[in-house]
């Protein structure tokens, strides 16, 4: 059971979280998953969307790019054909989604985190980098608003991360999916979870093909491990921070 | 543990399907689940999207809408705001994501089905409605169409059917949420399940939320118990074409 | 002088209203004039466009779409297009302008009525169903409303319905004109009228070809038969609600 | 009965034709109907659209649009928008159906006429006299035409004018109404007549009203007057080429 | 070193500008500049955009079209295409912020000038004709505004105009280039300046080329003389309204 | 005559030229100017523009945009607008026509060089950086191709880079404006020229000022000395390909 990279099955690729990337945003990394590289900005805005107003609670939102020539392929730019693919859109949700789940936005106030996550370069498990990416570029930018505004409590609740695993045949269920693999995959997950060990979010695909309930508790097991291992790096790069997540 | 409506945590509601619904589509049915009211249509046309040209293979592709007053409130129509928003392009990716995995696309020969799924009244699971409907107005157009062409085999290898399940505070896990129930679920999952019993999608989601590995056990095996009950009723309503799903 | 469903020159095809077909809406119905099926639904809305705005007067708008599958070729969404081509916005400027001239304006209020005429099943004279189905669906929507906010005088002035007419080579002038007829005329015309037999609107086209004033009056003598046999059926349908309009 | 400018009821206002207005075009007048300006252009183009292709016939096209001040108040342009509204639409088809009544398209061969009209200056009756000018413009072209490719017959088969006709109360009904007249109109009808005195188009809408039999009558006689003076006009401005037209 | 229409290297082509050419428009010329003919008009909004409100100072901002048969091709509408070009953003973009370098924008008040510039016909230097009949029909139109507002200063500081010179091989440096001239030439450059001489705007292009330190001065040299003609046309057709401009 | 950031008036920022940036494109670099920070790549595509079809050239075209949070504020993204701004389509417009002032379209054949400017931090000058950026780019994706495909001659005639040039009020003219001195200053030049001192592009403009003849010579003399540096910089980083460049 070899991979075409030679990981073992139940192995991430090397990750590295550089911070406080940008000059400008409140809160930016660069997330390396092998040759995956996001840049994850949050941004935090003095109003919420029409649908919460005066309701005293804030929101998450996330925008997803790819620059053209993050891809062995140049990507037309969805700027230039004016809309924005279906997709990129599932991604975005998923990820405004997913930090959502860990985020007491009554302790948020009425505020809007924009989260921004723009793919330099793509080797598969884009949308899983940029959550994992983004949970620290939010939290960032949240511990200078906690500051400054003096919050009553920190409003991130748990650590969140997320990874993607898969069905290769003649490999077996596997951790972590590169391009090569994602393409080769007859079943693809995405798992996000908290770090209390809870799931968020679930996403669970047969291309062309299907799973059966043994399968699905072996990939759930893998995911579980690999995300357990991107919690305890993003406590290393959040430092001090990560002391406050979930914080009494 | 009561619902709103009365029913048990573990049971569908009232589903119907009228096959044959309309005069022009080669297959047509609407689809009732409860007040959950779905016209699905299926359209074979003889040629394939341009990634697919020359392959000898067909594909499956679905489009998704909702009349302006299906819901409570008027939804103004995308055509009039003149683009497609996330959640219908999320449905719409979904369907056909599903329904390609039971159909054997070199069978199909180089075709596409377009699927349609326009709802009429919305009351919660619209999208799993959709797909358990649009299986049935796909394998009566497929049917047509390869006693037509005398295609060699028959392209559909397995039944397929979809509903959601949920954990609402109060009542717990519960089968096929209406729209009430979907509103108030604190967490909320769709699953595609085949004729074998496989899974084909999993799509769960903690509504600013989180689950734990039981409880996702315990959701799995109601939506299991509902897609045997779909799949029983597909079978009634197809009559002697459901012999030929799968078949040798 | 016998036509493609061997119907009479100046017959109606069979015609069907059954109201309060949808849960949602204040008013709703389904109409089939042959195999023309639309449903129409009218929603009240608590304000008025930006133009007339503080002027103390209200205004009906509408909609018109056709499910893709409503024809006999699958016809692709204007969603999907994004944007609305000019034989849409054709039907729906008709239909509201058609309506309005029925309605006192300023007994309505400032509110606006959102008059939706979607297209399940074609095969000729849609714009005209849905006008006399839309006159139905609008009665029942404003006659809550009257009853609800204790309107000073019942805002709807007459009845109005419409019919298509036309000149087919071979078949002379005719009433009501299904697909098959309408592809064959010289000659085609919507009238809409109302129960007081006044015109409220005449669209008479020669599809390259040209009519005589003779061919006209004969024309619109057929129409004012049509659309008074309409009238009927909207009363029959409307019940103890036929009382109130033009009511004292 | 005295109108805002003191025309007699059943009066043209002064209608001047310039032709051969612009350089570049096969066919290209300036029409100035009263204080209405309007340049109508004809290109003659080697294809038609796609559902024609291959038939041996052509096509007629119109294109219609305002200068931001023809206007009183300025009028945002469509292209800053980016779609065009649904009375543009509308003129837009009304233009090139009435056109395509009296061109015999097969002997035009499969070419697209492409018919612009650009309203410089607006006062009421632009797209009347819109039409009215076209014709002119397209003679010219397909004369040209004609020419260049030896027709074996001259498409155009008769000439073509329009103009508006309505009711104004204290008015009754009166001949080509300008714009504060045609605001001041409870009826309001436009019809498109041949050199032969038959009706290519007949649109007639009661604003907020409606209209008897004796008024319907009474407005075709007095738009059947202001079209032969309009035809008389064309005849004048085409000199020798007006012989072509539905010669033998 | 002869032209292709015989002018000499510094000449212009014949100007005329035509003022008060439309009813609506507070100011309004035809700009006629050899085959060039632009409809310049200006208009005055008592706003301005968002980023300037409540600061006391006005905006000058420009459209730019072209009808579709200007040209010797028909170039299809921007309005049908559902957007602007690059070209016209371009050119819009240089009218305005050309304009607004000799406008006081304290002295017009928030008040917004909306200038309109509609090629009728092309012939090469349509936006250097724009630019110059613009500065007249706002000239015009900020004079009204002056007297009816009774504005403390005059608003415009200097005359401008501009005009286009460049390389063509085989005749050197020349002046005003028409569209022969245009796409013959190597080296191209729109030039913007004031009545004292200052320059405004300074575009130089090499189109697949490049020019010298030595070329770039006879450059500026023809463009300088150009411009002092135009202006001195200006000052006559503005007559005694000149003598506001930049005065005391 | 001291600069925000203490530079003399004569100096450009520290800049850096990070090559082979991306794993994926034939050419990509990063260029650092100060804090702005530009992602250049270059991709080669097998065909050309349907306007340059069969006529043996190639063609070189680019696209330009800004990460969210580049910018101090966020700026809403181009894609999720549907439209691209003027001022991107000028810059877009600007980087493509100056690298094909350097390229020898017909040595290149029947290619298009499609390249993208990807603004990851924004501090001025984001458009002639990318410039400067591009060319290196372009000129390692370039070399590739020659050497793959055996061109005849190396297409690249000359080196090109770009800077900025200024007058600010109490500075007077400098080179190479950040962003506090690019909105404080009265006039703004953008200069493109070649490694044989040439230009290629000069585009001056008076923000609501104007500039003399004689600020216009010292501005071109310090555009100059910068780009002389910028040149120096490309020739180091691409080390023997430098070589190739404009060689016999």
């Amino acid at each position: 059971m070899s991979r075409f990279d030679e990981r073992h099955a139940e192995a991430l690729r090397p990750v590295r979280i550089e911070s406080d990337y940008l000059l400008h945003p409140e809160g930016s990394v660069l997330i390396q998953v092998g040759n995956t590289k996001v840049i994850c900005t949050a941004t935090i805005e003095d109003k919420v969307p029409g649908f919460l107003r005066g309701q005293g609670k804030g929101w998450i939102t996330a925008e997803y790019s790819m620059l053209p020539r993050a891809t062995e392929q140049r990507t037309p730019r969805e700027a230039a054909r004016g809309k924005i693919n279906g997709r990129t859109m599932e991604i975005q949700r998923l990820i405004g989604r997913a930090l959502r789940a860990v985020v007491d936005l009554e302790a948020l106030g009425e505020r809007t985190v924009w989260i921004d996550c723009d793919v330099i370069q793509a080797d598969g498990g884009t949308r899983t980098a940029s959550i994992t990416g983004a949970f620290v570029a939010m939290t960032q930018a949240i511990a200078k608003l906690a500051e400054e505004k003096q919050l009553a409590r920190f409003p991130i609740t748990d650590f969140l991360a997320a990874t993607s695993v898969g069905i290769v045949e003649g490999q077996g269920a596997i951790l972590d999916l590169n391009y090569v693999e994602d393409v080769a995959a007859e079943v693809d997950m995405n798992i996000v979870m908290t770090g209390a060990g809870r799931f968020v979010e679930l996403q669970g695909t047969g291309e062309e093909a299907t799973f059966s309930r043994e399968e699905l508790n072996e990939l759930l097991a893998l995911g579980e491990k690999g995300i357990s291992e991107l919690i305890a790096l993003q406590k290393e790069v959040l430092g001090e921070l990560a002391n406050k997540v979930g914080g009494a």
